[in-house]
């Protein structure tokens, strides 16, 4: 299973079309899943990319548009009838609240979960959930109606402990939780064994931000800055403009300069509009500002 | 365009599978387009098949089990982005109202067109609706919440008018109509030339039937004597029987002896359990008792 990875299962706009499917990702960390938008058709594309249902415990959505929350009350009846058990938490915009509401009297009499509503404050950055291995915030976007991204940040891991040195030193197994937090060694004879000769460090805590649907919208970046992968819609070129102004979306040329502006390490665009039969022309328009820009795509698996 | 042909979308049950979708199908008939169930994905399965959207005025929901209905937001969503005008008729449960009333409020302000409800009986065979071409009723089903079938009764067209013999008798155009309607043509010296010699009689009227979920119901057999085709679902096979009976589902046994015992000319079965990677046993099953079987697969198109 994967240590951290963004699975893209749809990065079309609200227009369907025979190319992308809507709105909808998941992060794998740590052998648990985070869904991120849920667009209809998720749970069959889930199903297409071989992605456990079990595994999945926190969705987040990120605005109350059909094209980002449709496949939610199929994907939550699914899970019924997988005779899930634990809670699922599902964080957004207040109105979900509502809708989630609605789709639980009419359709899951009887679940045997509960749905957990998490409202979230798409106005300001804030936590919105952690546990042992993310934590994870909102991003403030402007779009046309209330929006956020969100921000996930792993936890830095405990150093991996030199087994040799272990052995060789003969360190009691209850020292050991000690030397993961930093502690020196201190021999019983007094010698004392500095922690960096005990352990190797892990691997940075990584991080990842998805940003869609926005305006551009450079108050976002220090909210993002350095972040190891940045998923920004890039729903027009720079052609459309004024059309992308119109619908509070971005060009490729803007999802770029909040990229090169956050230094994040890597851009993934995707929210294509239906218009372009093919995205390439918006990775050459990234790629001229933020070299670093890949293309999302139906079925695709990041690891950061 | 077709003149009555069957579009099968989505033919799975409710738990998704890659190797089918929910429930949906499209009747394309005289140049309109009547929708029965909209299960999940129904949209993009429209726009794969080059189902054009602007034709579909009718949406017929046979029960409120979310895949035969978790479709219609996206679908209606759609509708409105294209621009569609002309009023939107659903036809289905009462409680679908409910489902469209909270959909409508929380997803489509300013939708550019009317959705117009209309509850349909599920407990008895009324005329869900009627136009130039069709006359739609329900099919009461036994399932376990409200649920009805369709049946498309297509209106007998007017005869043909034979070209020649009217130029050959100077017959006036006021008169053309009557004859389309029977009449014979009384020359302007007295002489009768009889209506058949005038018209050539047009296809005999079609009638399809819709018949998913239910459990076995011998009482629909009246209603659907001698239709044309009909779909029946056959979520099981007959080894799966007692699972049948709890769910209210049908085996492709129980399917080929409604169709058997009502006489009908052609069965297509579907809504196949997740359980069977390969529908074909319950295609042999069917077959036994009714030879005239064929197996429901999405992209179909069953002209009649």
């Amino acid at each position: 299973m994967a240590d951290f990875e963004l699975n893209i299962l749809g990065c079309g706009s609200a227009l369907p079309t025979t190319r992308h499917l809507a709105s909808s990702q998941i992060i794998d960390l740590r052998d648990k899943l985070y869904m991120i938008d849920c667009g209809e058709g998720a749970q069959v594309q889930m199903r297409k990319m071989r992605i456990r249902f079990s595994r999945l415990n926190h969705i987040f959505i990120s605005h109350m548009h059909g094209d980002h929350c449709f496949g939610l009350p199929g994907l939550i009846s699914t899970l019924g009838m997988l005779g899930r058990n634990g809670d699922l938490f599902v964080h957004g915009p207040a109105e979900l609240g509502d809708y989630l509401d609605s789709i639980l009297k009419l359709f899951c009499q009887g679940l045997p979960f509960n749905v957990r509503f998490n409202p979230v404050n798409t106005e300001e950055h804030t936590l919105v959930m952690e546990d042992r291995s993310v934590s994870v915030y909102s991003i403030p976007l402007k779009h046309r109606i209330p929006c956020c991204g969100y921000l996930f940040k792993e936890k830095q891991r405990e150093p991996h402990i030199i087994r040799e040195m272990i052995d060789f030193y003969q360190i009691p197994v209850k020292e050991i939780q000690y030397i993961k937090q930093g502690a020196d060694y201190v021999t019983p004879d007094g010698k004392c064994v500095p922690n960096h000769l005990l352990t190797r460090p892990a691997v940075p805590a990584r991080s990842y931000a998805y940003c869609s649907d926005t305006a551009y919208r450079p108050e976002i970046i220090p909210y993002i800055h350095q972040v190891d992968l940045l998923y920004h819609e890039a729903t027009f070129q720079e052609t459309d403009l004024p059309r992308a102004h119109e619908t509070f979306h971005s060009t490729a040329k803007e999802a770029a300069t909040i990229a090169r502006d956050a230094e994040v390490k890597r851009l993934i665009i995707g929210h294509y509009s239906a218009r372009y039969d093919d995205p390439q022309p918006l990775k050459q328009e990234a790629v001229a500002i933020f070299p670093n820009t890949t293309l999302a795509k139906e079925g695709m698996k990041v690891n950061l």
